[in-house]
């Protein structure tokens, strides 16, 4: 596997066309099978998501589906919510950095289909086979630091399934679906970086998740996202216990209403 | 960035010389600054992990320190817990795959120690400035599929700190820390895979995250865990839920009986 980025595109402005942005950045370059690492940024901006935002706080709850955890810290609160593109990150995936005063930048409203259009864009300017993957930057639970995952994806398997399959002593894999897109976008950052204005990272030698452009539909981010019904972390800790104590409260001050009843009536 | 595997390590014995399988099965191909991503299994094994566990439930129990999240499932039960190496993962990293029926394998009793030697010895071998990251696979919160993460290094920097670093566009870049051995590991995961039997893969073009082999010990993959007290997700949501249900229902009794206390000291 060869990563490397392609230099030369520039500052993006509302309106852009990406796929020329990048193909004209990348020359002879590409080859078929290649998968197109793309920071989200860049998407956002060419699709004029840069928006007036005088309160970057109210930006963030009008991004946000659902709560997941808060924690007031000196001078603010880190949310961590579910917004409107599904994803489980902080501050709705809002952004303060690389924008003037006054302005904050949104997520693609639909990463996927931004995914989907810049990579038969692509198609069209190269007759090539390419896979897109659209990336940003969070944290996660139980470990310091941040990576790169994927947010939109197109003609590009992001999860590889290998359940059924065998490991080598012939035992079979049970658990075993690996995130291979956000593997991929993970090392995509390394070359990128956060500051180098870098947002494109071109990933060689992993054709074999690269599907046929026809079928680039089948293979959206989308299917990275767990349901939070089934997400056993659907919730911080503090939010779970709180609401769990709320309701035993409730429920016990119920039980001793019940006991004083019937002291009552064991009396009357 | 180039990422290649090391083909012909073969099986791993008990007791084996994992450096000397290493640098053979890498002939002259090592260069100065090249990471070495290294499957625990192969350590585990090395370091003569595998051990009788009549019960692999037991075996879980036994390297348990916490428990996080439990689910059950037709058939048994998900066990998300923090093991003795302070990695909260499923199963405590306990594996039954690989192995003969009757035995588990067990994680490495220290992997930064585990890094530390094997960075060493290949050091003394090549003479080349080199870095070990000893990787395995874990599942996450909110998103599907299992990635591969860092669980001891040696001689690489973890977590790229950019903070006080600047943006494209001069802006002060606040909370953005790279875990950039995380980012590593899944890369080598890419070209590895879980069943082609390639334990080692060489990751090459980050010689600036490598450091002088005398400061290998500043670079471990402890600082990769987060304390479970600055955790927002120390506890999964179903049991933060029950332990506050159960810490209110014992407090709305309480304040019932203070209550019936006050009514009875008015009556009298």
């Amino acid at each position: 596997m060869h990563v490397f980025v392609l230099g030369g595109i520039g500052e993006v402005e509302a309106g852009a066309d990406l796929a020329a942005l990048i193909a004209d950045a990348a020359g002879s370059r590409l080859r078929d099978g290649d998968i197109l690492a793309v920071t989200s940024k860049i998407v956002s901006k060419a699709e004029g998501r840069q928006v007036r935002a005088a309160d970057r706080e109210q930006a963030i709850t009008d991004e946000t589906v659902r709560v997941v955890a808060t924690r007031a810290f000196p001078g603010g609160m880190t949310r961590i919510v579910e917004n409107r593109q599904g994803l489980v990150m902080a501050a709705a995936g809002v952004d303060a950095s690389n924008t003037p005063d006054g302005f904050v930048l949104l997520l693609p409203v639909d990463p996927d289909a931004s995914a989907r259009a810049l990579c038969a864009a692509l198609h069209e300017r190269t007759s090539l086979r390419l896979g897109v993957l659209i990336t940003d930057t969070v944290g996660r639970p139980w470990r310091e630091g941040q990576t790169d995952i994927v947010i939109g994806a197109a003609g590009v398997t992001v999860l590889d399934d290998l359940r059924g399959t065998t490991d080598a002593s012939g035992r079979r894999l049970d658990v075993t679906v690996a995130a291979v897109a956000d593997e991929i976008a993970g090392a995509a950052d390394l070359v990128k970086g956060k500051t180098s204005g870098n947002p494109v990272a071109v990933v060689r030698g992993l054709g074999r998740l690269v599907g046929e452009p026809d079928d680039a539909d089948a293979r959206g981010a989308t299917r990275l996202l767990r349901p939070s019904e089934n997400d056993m972390f659907r919730l911080g800790s503090a939010e779970a216990h709180a609401e769990g104590f709320s309701e035993g409260y409730t429920a016990g001050l119920a039980a001793a209403a019940v006991d004083a009843a019937s002291v009552v009536s064991v009396t009357e």
